[in-house]
């Protein structure tokens, strides 16, 4: 939740509640780490600073309290005093420690699985920092980073067979495969220019909606909600994942690396066509495509078409060589004609299109400062900048 | 089997039995990894042109035919007529029908997730052949190698937590942990000319011994053996996996590329010490250990110690411009120093009594053909040359 929102004071309670859980779920998701093997343990520790916004734990923590049915615990923390001081925090400590194990346990699982794909993607994109830190492949190499990677999904899967309900070992490797074949056609179309609309929803779905979406999904169902509940939220969480996600290509795309606290602009040199570009190309007069096109090619190094690439899937690009870093006119201008065909607004409808279909399912939820909170949340993840 | 044992007449029937068997692994395995999306099932379909000598899947089928309990089918190719002909084909289909459904299961999973890591290790070994086919990375980037890999790991755990029994995802889980562990062990001890054997022993039973044990011990319990019968034959199989391992950095040593079918010498240029040199490196006097220390650093490309590499991990070396690689008056030199020390047989020799240990365990189990099988897969592991 950190960054994604600003807590209220009137859902002071509902945060101090998460805050427990979150603490709850660090434990978890450290103790499943704790490597018999000294540079393995050393290895776990340096992921554990990976943790940013949480946003998937917080996720299925707010869902299986705000879903949780006859045996679930939605009540605890809706019924938190709204005073402060002492007496509250005592009860939002309780109210965290009334939450299910299992809960406790899927969020762990969620977001080690997701920290698995961060420390693969840093290797792939060789970056150096990650949340102002550096990386595991700048500190120990690339083979160290991709086995780390490889032992933390390892971990997740463990962790997750060990949950009496085997429906949740189910999911998550059904998800994770989900998550990789998002990827992989996001890899296959890379440098395609003529990328359509419905498969950038494709693989934005996959490799970012779906893992959001699961941690919603069983985070209710850890709570005892019913399977309706939890198709309901697995809905809602996918649709504020791909939100999430057109953000975080928005700001790709027009934000500043010391707003953004990471690289920009790395979507246009990796050849990735996002929503806002895949508007301005469908929208754009024939003349401004062929300029358009012109500078995705060069800001790329040219169209994919690595020798030997039967899938159109190229190499690695080589960082520092790409020409777009050195042409801020030419950047202006693209920016200019983003504007000028709508693309960036029409990215940004359609985020807040998907935050309030996301919404429309909080509302069959019992009323409660939980559901209030998801409410906000799901409107947070638009208006970030960052 | 292929490739590490060739079924001598009398144990006909058995052959025809696990090739039927293995018939019905490698349909589970591509019935697993069908994938929705076009570009990833171009992908998999060239991971199951990885599949050699199968030894996991098959030392599963075979402990679970030899160990089977009560419910279990240890009796169906042990009773599998001896004659030839059509009528004994139909004899072993049979058999190999009849095998429990999860053991067939259980032998891809086993399968799949060593896939997962010989993907992984092409990328990061750079390799550009395996199998003498080319290799994900060689056709697809480095990118999609190390997102397939991931996709492979998630698509055996998804397979394996659809079995009825969680025990079976558990224990993937904790063994796969293990293999990574054991594979971080070694990245951390890349360039220690100082390694011990009790860490390298540690170092093989992790990444090579666990996962040849697990497939042994869940193929057993597939077939209903009990929870003793399980455990030997984990230690019948981790025996078996280190001998092999250790047969493998011989032929990495000692091998000739045309014959072993790889890329030989691979150990020396990355850093890692085998059994052999770290017994010639202890047997060998002061002078001679000074020489045979220069020429590992030198093979290495000097001793580890990447810039920022606290852990001692270096980043990948460079292939191609590695001394080693254009003395060969240094390469002999070495060789006949490990001669003298009498390194290469004590390496030989301590596989051997591995191989001896294990097939100590198969005495335990009641006599029959599939049991004899397994003693002359045990013994084809030390005789094999690539």
């Amino acid at each position: 939740m950190r960054g994604v929102l600003e807590v209220p004071d009137e859902l002071k309670p509902v945060g101090d509640m998460l805050l427990g859980a979150l603490a709850r779920v660090e434990k978890r998701f450290d103790d499943a780490l704790l490597a018999d093997l000294g540079p393995v343990a050393e290895l776990c520790r340096h992921v554990e600073s990976y943790r940013g916004k949480m946003l998937r734990p917080t996720l299925a923590i707010l869902c299986g309290s705000a879903a949780g049915g006859p045996g679930g615990h939605a009540s605890s923390p809706a019924s938190a005093s709204n005073g402060r001081g002492t007496q509250s925090r005592a009860h939002a400590t309780h109210a965290a420690d009334a939450l299910p194990d299992d809960l406790i346990t899927i969020a762990a699982v969620v977001e080690m699985v997701h920290m698995a794909t961060l420390v693969h993607d840093d290797v792939l994109d060789e970056a150096d920092t990650r949340r102002r830190g550096a990386t595991v492949n700048s500190l120990h190499g690339n083979e160290a980073a991709v086995i780390l990677g490889d032992y933390l999904i390892a971990a997740s899967y463990h962790l997750c067979a060990g949950l009496g309900d085997p429906h949740y070992a189910r999911r998550i490797g059904r998800v994770s495969m989900d998550v990789c074949s998002g990827e992989l056609l996001q890899l296959h179309h890379r440098g395609d220019f003529a990328l359509r609309e419905s498969t950038y929803f494709e693989i934005v779905s996959r490799k970012t909606g779906a893992l959001v979406a699961l941690a919603c999904e069983l985070g209710a169902r850890a709570c005892a909600a019913d399977a309706a509940t939890q198709q309901s939220l697995f809905a809602f969480g996918r649709d504020l994942g791909i939100a999430f996600q057109i953000q975080d290509d928005l700001l790709d795309l027009t934000g500043d690396e010391a707003t953004v606290g990471k690289s920009v602009r790395k979507d246009l040199e990796k050849g990735k066509l996002t929503l806002p570009v895949i508007h301005h190309l469908a929208a754009a007069t024939p003349e401004r495509r062929r300029t358009s096109l012109a500078y995705l090619e060069s800001a790329s190094g040219g169209p994919a078409s690595a020798p030997g690439s039967t899938l159109g899937i190229s190499a690695s690009p080589t960082p520092g060589v790409l020409s777009s870093a050195t042409d801020p006119a030419r950047d202006a201008d693209f920016a200019l004609a983003l504007e000028q065909t709508g693309s960036i607004l029409y990215a940004e409808n359609t985020a807040h299109r998907l935050v309030a279909q996301a919404k429309r399912v909080l509302r069959s939820l019992p009323p409660s400062p939980v559901v209030t909170m998801l409410d906000s949340m799901a409107e947070a993840v638009v208006q970030r900048a960052f």
